[in-house]
């Protein structure tokens, strides 16, 4: 940030009064301009044993499988968020959202929020950010052409609690 | 958003391409700036079988009380801005953090992310946000006094759960 968003002054860093860390202050209107970390949200969509996976169409990890996920938008609540991106993603609808795991990544700012959910049964198709969609057993998961080590993580724990038929609320830290 | 924070110049609303919803746009530079929902987290501490509360010193609602809350700040897990809300506002640490509720707030871009948690034995002193601090137990708690409908539900579910001796994760909508 090197101007003010509400008149366009130069902004600087500094800590303003009664706070204890940097922030983008406007010294003509000294507008204070915090800057916080981001939701991604997306979901775990499972139908007849089967995992819902995306291939990237854009960078970052183009080419690589995913699963649906994006930036939570204003206005929406978390499930809403999940839903669409599905929607966008991979052209499912999905139902019965619970939420499953978090994963802080706070060297990049973003905390992943994730949905266990069921598909419906009308088919997906792959949306403008995805080259492909395709269903996976869980032995056939592409787990070194995965796009994103968060993916990976909440992946490998899901697997692992499918195989025991239990699904507890998992909270994480990617490195 | 009048001007764009990397330039300088005005900024308009507009759909991107490959976009479906409105953003600021700078006609000078064509960066897209994002705005997204932001995190409260916070912490439900418990001490003796008694709930730690915060009066509040500082607008929105001066003079009510709270549990420890604020905004996750770049560069922490949830887990580390919650323990660093509840040290600034109330003086105490707090250990053994566990995730409790997420709050929907869809109609002000937030999502309140409250964590169970124990208090070190040390007393705790209110911060420069807080007018008081004290511990209720859940009889006394001033439910006409309390801040914020996020936080007046959150503590509801916490004590209802802690008759039955049970916590599960919980996931609401404030509407």
């Amino acid at each position: 940030m090197n101007y003010c968003p509400h008149c366009g002054a130069p902004v600087t860093s500094k800590i303003p009064e009664a706070d204890d860390r940097p922030r983008f202050v406007c010294e003509a209107c000294a507008a204070i301009h915090y800057q916080n970390p981001k939701m991604v949200v997306g979901t775990i969509p499972e139908t007849g044993g089967s995992i819902l996976l995306c291939r990237r169409a854009i960078e970052p990890a183009r080419d690589k499988w995913t699963l649906p996920a994006g930036y939570l938008e204003n206005g929406e609540t978390l499930q809403e968020g999940a839903a669409r991106e599905t929607l966008e993603e991979a052209g499912y609808q999905v139902s019965d959202l619970v939420p499953y795991a978090i994963a802080n990544i706070a060297s990049i700012n973003q905390v992943y929020i994730m949905f266990r959910c069921s598909l419906a049964d009308s088919a997906g198709a792959p949306g403008s950010e995805s080259l492909e969609i395709k269903l996976f057993q869980p032995p056939e998961i592409p787990w070194q052409e995965l796009a994103f080590r968060s993916i990976r993580e909440v992946l490998k724990l899901y697997c692992q609690d499918r195989e025991e038929g239990k699904f507890p609320f998992h909270m994480i830290d990617i490195l």
